[in-house]
């Protein structure tokens, strides 16, 4: 006997003809408020109510090293820049960004099991996880553009195929932020509400939305209605500092002038009871580098 | 009986084969000590240590209202439009900078004669003092791009023929600056060393270099000294706050995707006694709306 497949409902219709937000249909935090974990009950209340957890020091200053070292081999690997999951920045032509680190490095995959990173993606996002995307970021100042405001989840949506908002992200500094130099800036508060975007999503839109947002990119007037009603706060802190934001947060970066370079790990933590189906959205899967078919826990 | 034209040192050279560093040549402050104005004994020698001044408020919230409309009328003109002294940003052909504006408005002329205003400019000059710029800009939020690192006077001793360092500018804020919206970064302390810019000047520079910086631009190797041997400060700030910086400041601004306009006022006071000559490093002047050659005293 067989089963028809089942169907999953899409939740937040997105790329459609006009732009239209809605409220969040999914919980912020998913765990059991009597299970604990590394992450306090009030530091849990502020993730649910802003959508994001800023850590001051996640991993220590010899760990930020050895990580460092690790990206320092991985961008000057004379193979690796010829490989696809390498993102070369137009302009200076250097290593931006390299995709699926944990699978590309060993020392990665231990930084995604450890209990301080894996555990708290546990505890937030109340089950077993798995990485749907992992990759470093190399911002090396003298101009380096920055990222336009998006959510990651309306791409994850449309593009990816992840059905529910039940996806954390961390990012883990490998350098200082100042207020200076493209941090991170999040609008607290707006991963409650959902802005599907207008536009159908090109074939290849992946490959041009790694160097500069187009499809799935919010209106100006969208941009003003959320700032208006969240604000906007920039991420500073030491290197070995981290945040972690839930998937729907509205955030972007600025470009880097300064002569600091920013570079982060990043990785992406998806429910498996979240696990990826066909994109909502868009012809075609993203490549598995950036949005994983591999649902296998993080143990 | 006539005089041979007095001959000009040119105490720092720039635009030549190779960048150099030199030390200031001038005072910071140049009034006399007994001398008292606005600025405190103690916050002048804050601005001859960092070369800039940060005032909370220098206008009240109801002139920052008036300055504001004036500067929406302004923009909105179409007549300015198409003048040579209004500046177009190239991706949203929006009015980015508009020069002479103390010329073009009634209203911009009586805020440099504020004593407020040309008080405290020739008190740190110590002397009479003439508008060398003036300007308003608006950096429109959703994109809109930033200054690359420069130093002014390098800029208005090789083009403008600016002698010495005895020119102080004040931005003052007609909105707020946020630590997001791409506000002005300077390198504390900067403004004692100069720094020779490798390059020749072409001929038509200040149409490319109001857009986008070219020559006079330090190399990357510079820009890690200095920011290495200074640091970088981010003004924030009310709109009605002003920030007074040295003609020699090292600083810049990133690029805006906030949906915050950043407008300021911008006013360069020249000493009497430090008129223009010929450019030291350029084959012409600059136009007189950018440098300008009527040396008649605020008053």
């Amino acid at each position: 006997m067989t089963t028809a497949p089942e169907r999953i409902t899409d939740l937040y219709p997105t790329r459609g003809a006009t732009e239209v937000a809605v409220p969040r249909q999914d919980p912020v935090v998913w765990s059991d408020p009597d299970v604990t974990g590394p992450i306090t009950a009030g530091a849990l209340a502020d993730y649910e109510r802003d959508g994001f957890l800023a850590i001051d020091q996640l991993i220590t200053p010899d760990e930020v090293s050895v990580y460092r070292a690790e990206l320092e081999r991985i961008i000057s690997d004379p193979g690796l820049r010829a490989d696809e999951r390498s993102i070369i920045e137009p302009q200076s032509q250097e290593i931006r960004t390299v995709f699926e680190v944990h699978k590309i490095s060993e020392v990665f995959a231990g930084l995604v099991r450890d209990p301080r990173v894996v555990g708290r993606a546990r505890q937030i996002l109340g089950s077993d996880v798995y990485v749907h995307q992992s990759r470093v970021n190399v911002k090396p100042g003298f101009g380096a553009s920055g990222f336009y405001w998006h959510s990651d989840f309306e791409t994850w949506h449309a593009e990816d195929g992840l059905p529910n908002m039940r996806t954390v992200s961390v990012s883990i500094a490998l350098t200082q932020n100042y207020d200076t130099n493209g941090g991170l800036m999040i609008m607290p508060g707006s991963h409650k509400t959902f802005l599907g975007c207008a536009g159908e999503t090109p074939r290849d839109n992946y490959k041009k939305s790694l160097q500069m947002q187009d499809a799935g990119t919010p209106s100006d007037e969208a941009l003003v209605k959320f700032a208006d009603a969240h604000g906007i706060k920039l991420f500073t802190g030491q290197a070995g500092s981290a945040t972690w934001f839930d998937c729907n947060c509205m955030h972007g970066s600025g470009d880097n002038i300064t002569p600091y370079p920013r570079s982060n790990v990043f990785i992406v933590f998806n429910s498996v009871e979240n696990t990826a189906v066909e994109p909502f959205a868009a012809p075609i899967r993203r490549p598995e580098f950036i949005g994983a078919r591999d649902f296998t826990p993080v143990r």
